[in-house]
């Protein structure tokens, strides 16, 4: 039996944390995630403004307190001002992980062209992955199925627990050896 | 009728601002803008030595005094001691862009192995949106028709002035809504 | 007659350096750069432990002390807390060079998803040209072919010796004219 995990999703949104939306984006990063995971997760869950200490914190509290080995956002990517997503992962990640970046992006230009005016990133902050995802829906699907097949090897080399992936769902991969 | 639009194009380099060398890709490069664009433009224009101060104050002024929404450099985005235009872009930006590099390359990639000694970035700046393109026109026209798709939702997203595309030329694209 | 050039690779590796492990990284790269040139070339050749002090250290020296054009890294590219090599390439690197990083993880993915994991790099020391590779000598041999057909025209545009390839193992590239 895979063991029980925790995941953290911040929708980052004036908009939603304003009630003007419904958090889809979050809920949507929720079901995927379960879909994609055997082990039992136990979701933490924020909706907050496009605020980068508002960000940092949650980042923060999330990987720090409640000990979650995955923290997924959505949104604040982009190039306008009040974007600062990218730069709030920067500022509490110990190591950034540009490949996720770079594989979200072109993935996503299969698409549409302005995949381009994402900066979403990744980084490490001790035993927790952080990704940024876009904020739709559809590109959240993309981008998740783009880059999870590295994220349980990625936690297993930073001394996180051991996912176990739904095969029916999406083939996550380990090599067989150090 | 499209309203009309200021482009900044900078030539960086130390022979063509010498004189040595006629100021081809600065030329290049206004013809391309020209043929997508619908709206009339004005362009500011500048041949400048590789000096980063000398190119961090040439896009200040183009973006923050002329109000161009578009400042396009050329050269200077090599491995030699004298390329210094990324890192005078990055001194000025306030968001770095890093699809717009890594499509560039991506896309130079197609034709030389060498397109990996490309340095070249683009960044955001108040309501204007900075890109390095390379040296040589074949590989401006190259990286341009990459990226230009993208370029007028992102100066929307930046409050930027609405540029509308001649689909004769180029194919730009904007999600249908937020 | 190429004139003699020298080449530094540095095996980063906590195992290795205390010899638990033989270092066949370093070997493997050896080999392949002997394939790939014409010119004589005389190694420098490290085992060091997954510090970043060490490998910066190294580094220096390799570029400012032996006078090599190329210094080759591999290993301690990963998320792990141990790895640390990119750091050091960029504390010691005037410029960096990103598109050697991202074709690396381009080419990587075509065999193991999990190649966005690595985080390596390249930059620019003085005439040197520092490249981080990953630590498996399949994964080694991969992106070594990729970035390599660039690496004699780097060399050429940062001031160092005249590098000739052996086309029967790789082609280089050099543009026609400046």
């Amino acid at each position: 039996m895979p063991e029980q995990i925790k995941i953290g999703i911040i929708n980052v949104s004036d908009r939603a944390s304003a009630g003007v939306y419904e958090d889809i984006p979050g809920q949507s990063a929720k079901e995927i995630l379960s879909d994609y995971l055997l082990n039992p997760v136990a979701f933490e869950y924020a909706v907050i403004p496009d605020e980068q200490a508002r960000i940092e914190a949650q980042l923060k509290q999330m990987a720090d307190d409640d000990g979650c080995c995955l923290v997924i956002t959505t949104g604040g990517t982009g190039p306008a001002l009040r974007d600062v997503t990218p730069e709030a992962t920067e500022a509490v990640s110990e190591k950034l992980m540009p490949g996720f970046g770079e594989l979200m992006r072109a993935t996503s230009l299969q698409y549409v062209p302005t995949a381009i005016l994402s900066r979403q990133t990744a980084g490490i902050r001790g035993s927790c992955l952080i990704v940024n995802l876009p904020g739709k829906p559809k590109a959240i699907r993309e981008c998740l199925e783009a880059v999870f097949p590295a994220v349980p090897y990625c936690i297993d080399l930073i001394g996180g627990p051991y996912l176990e992936s739904n095969t029916q769902h999406i083939v996550c991969f380990r090599p067989k050896s150090k």
